[in-house]
């Protein structure tokens, strides 16, 4: 963890010193344990804070009791700048889910489109990972991974229909779209202008049928190379091509 | 799995009709299970393999026992193109080096130097993943995965000083070098030209001294953007830049 994130929760009732920029929170839970059991803060110690949503920057703790931790932050930065793409990924099974969550708002995705194709097994949809909770706890990893504050705006497409109907057609008419397709005709530039759409598929790749639906929506197939790869490499090579800020 | 892996092994005692490209071949073990309860193949099926080392084609089932499968192979295309770049990781936290290690066969590497640095803790080095038949089973997943047949070769450098006073030099004499850096003074290319040598850092990243030793080996610092990234997002995003044959 690089960054301890926080909320307006975390400070004291009717304080609203947070909003400029410093006051006293009270960390609890999961993020008290990570402070006394993993990093062992002590008193005097300074940690990289964000708030969530805001502006990053320092705390020092100023006591740790049993079950809560007092700090004093100063939020004076702002977080890095998000990443110029939008990621629209096939379900992946639920196993790969979090830690492709934690990926991709790491990377400083702020808007992730989780679609049905037809490789997508039904029951993935019904995976606890998939909950709007469990969710967000493995997208908030990510920010703190990356020391951002921001999370991305995830949508859950439930139908390819409307993927390529509704949702593609927004998406394109304000982005250049890519679908990483091993018979993809050229290859994915080596830097890929923003906005960009990123639209991977699940294990297996879409079907042919699903990439030309793709392509009649107005994104481009690119091959990523002669080497079918994983979800979780796929999605971090082509971020990892995005131009940055 | 993209594609069954044979060895010499595999094919009968005394045969060598495996070396002008055809054969019978007898799978047992872990790969007879995973034709038998994860494809659940069939005889007459089509399957892809390849020789470990070797070149890649199809086969055909011809009969199913309880221990074997056989299969008919024809060997005919030559597998990917290897990635023009060398990689050296400081050696992973062993709870993720199996999945590394994948990634970094799927992605074309054939040369790997895991090293030590101040940030790896010794005890990493004691793990059974580290083990030359674990990272081995690991390497040819990736290849499996990618439709790979050539194993990468894999140094070990247990000390930081003979890595920057013996491994670095042979390499760099013959490829340019980047150490990916959050304090990098410029960014990684967007395409990097080969041969080339990636130097990832372990969780936390490489002290600056580390950083300054590598570069006066003739090592370029660099770095992949303002958010400290997973190691192993990091090598993907790295292994991803690098221009293809």
């Amino acid at each position: 963890m690089n960054l301890l994130l926080l909320t307006s929760d975390d400070f004291r009732v009717g304080a609203d010193d947070f909003r400029v920029g410093a006051g006293i929170a009270l960390v609890r839970d999961d993020r008290h344990r990570h402070l006394v059991k993993v990093l062992r803060v002590a008193v005097g110690d300074e940690l990289r804070v964000g708030m969530l949503g805001g502006r990053v920057g320092r705390a020092v703790v100023v006591a740790i009791a049993e079950r809560s931790a007092e700090l004093r932050v100063t939020l004076d930065q702002e977080p890095p700048p998000a990443l110029g793409a939008t990621l629209v990924l096939a379900l992946p099974r639920p196993k790969f889910l979090g830690r492709i969550l934690q990926c991709v708002a790491a990377m400083g995705v702020k808007r992730l489109v989780l679609t049905a194709a037809e490789r997508v097994e039904k029951s993935f949809w019904q995976s606890s990972v998939v909950a709007p909770e469990s969710v967000r706890r493995h997208l908030m990893l990510g920010l703190a991974q990356a020391r951002d504050t921001v999370l991305p705006r995830v949508d859950m497409v439930g139908r390819f229909r409307d993927l390529v109907e509704t949702t593609l057609p927004v998406l394109l008419s304000e982005s250049r779209g890519w679908v990483a397709h091993g018979d993809g005709a050229r290859a994915l530039p080596a830097e890929v202008a923003t906005p960009a759409t990123l639209i991977v598929g699940p294990e297996g790749g879409f079907l042919d049928s699903e990439v030309e639906r793709m392509v009649a929506a107005g994104a481009e197939a690119v091959t990523l190379g002669p080497r079918p790869l994983k979800v979780e490499t796929a999605v971090a090579v082509m971020l990892g091509r995005v131009a940055l800020g």
